[in-house]
């Protein structure tokens, strides 16, 4: 009867053993079959990155009892879905999830960020695709409350699908003993980090760099995921795979250019 | 004098000592005042990925003869950019340049590419960027034939700016002994990988996997990058930093969510 069930690949960027990877595999028990194909170590800020230049290893592993199946990967987040569509399952999963992260992929961070690029890379594949992120780093963050949230919106995309070239940025903010006011679907704030690097001496003194830095936020329209978290909704921002801009497609097709300059 | 001339950041995926990246140098002479900060060795397919587990190495070098200023970086391009603009740069860059890449990033391409993200960071600095490639693998590759068409499209960025939050996709076909047809202005087209992974047995006979694969267009539209370079003209796409799907965000606005479900 198992293989009636929809077919969920759950996969994330903090690696294997993460708290919230194990929330996210405790609630896709309820929807379906669970498949988990995810780093052997934290792979945060890893963005679309892929593995070419060297080998990958995949090897079914047993990190906690329950229904579902488990593999851990030595490459990306990315590597762990082409892996998992292609070599691990022998059917096509009805449903990717990617997550929880510990920390947000809010506004410009679903650029940077390992956990979305596991989703984008589940669209890619056509397979409707979400991506969790929950806006507290540490390692003992309460995921418990947003829980019955990701459960709906995971059922949501299971019965409705998304359309072609479209995955699901969810972010969550982080708990403060109150319950969420609720789910909004809004578009990307326009931000960016602003870089200090944090420049030291080795033993033997040659320089090194920390990459360390503070985000700025540069939008006031109010609609955007970063309003919605900071108005303790959850917030979702459907993120296509087609990066054209149109409208300036068509500004420059007035450019003149001349083989002989 | 140098300090009226352009400023111009020269980066790439495929390492300091590449000799697309060699070839972009030279052109870019001509444009400004050159400053190259690259990475120490290969870093396809790094896509999005930044260093915040480890440590960067910044390092003055010489590889070339030349007026350009170059530093070796031991991490990714978009680690290149984001060291340049904050520690190496006494002044903000006026153009970013990445490449030229040897071998293609266009369609979905884009999404995996070191060097498109470099172009992507100096466009999320503000800066006007361009992410330029080759599509041709080879080490040996054909630049010259391209070189005229790099230069236009980095002066006419140069005098015309980008908006906000948009960079340049530059493809150039291989070259194959004719003139460039010219340069189309198209959007990214619908394509993705088929990966096959090979799978081998290592000395100690536990199983590994190389990934490959191979690209397929989705896309019959006939206004796209691929369709450009089949025809043998360079292809632009101007790409967003903003990956909202905004008509999805209404579609969704109409879901409902309850917290006790």
């Amino acid at each position: 009867m198992q293989s009636d069930r929809p077919l969920i690949l759950v996969c994330n960027d903090d690696g294997i053993t993460a708290p919230g990877l194990r929330n996210l595999i405790r609630v896709m028990n309820d929807l379906g079959e669970v498949v988990v194909v995810a780093p052997d170590g934290p792979q945060s800020g890893m963005g679309h990155a892929i593995t070419i230049n060297g080998i990958l290893r995949c090897d079914q592993v047993t990190i906690e009892e329950g229904p579902q199946t488990e593999y851990s990967v030595s490459g990306t987040p990315v590597d762990c879905v082409k892996l998992a569509v292609n070599v691990v399952l022998d059917r096509r999963p009805d449903l990717v999830v990617s997550g929880i992260n510990h920390g947000s992929n809010s506004s410009i961070n679903v650029i940077y960020s390992g956990t979305m690029s596991a989703a984008m890379e589940g669209c890619l594949e056509g397979i409707p695709s979400v991506g969790f992120s929950l806006c507290d780093y540490s390692w003992d963050a309460n995921f418990a409350p947003a829980l019955p949230y990701v459960k709906q919106i995971a059922q949501k995309v299971l019965d409705q699908g998304l359309p072609r070239g479209v995955c699901l940025n969810v972010n969550i903010p982080k708990y403060r003993d109150q319950a969420y006011r609720g789910v909004k679907t809004v578009r990307q704030c326009i931000g960016n980090w602003e870089e200090e690097f944090d420049q030291r001496t080795d033993p033997r003194r040659r320089n090194y760099y920390w990459l360390t830095g503070k985000f700025v936020k540069y939008d006031e329209g109010g609609d955007t995921d970063e309003d919605a978290l900071d108005d303790y909704y959850l917030s979702i921002v459907p993120v296509k795979s087609d990066l054209t801009d149109h409208a300036q497609v068509r500004t420059m097709q007035a450019w003149q250019f001349d083989q002989n300059n």
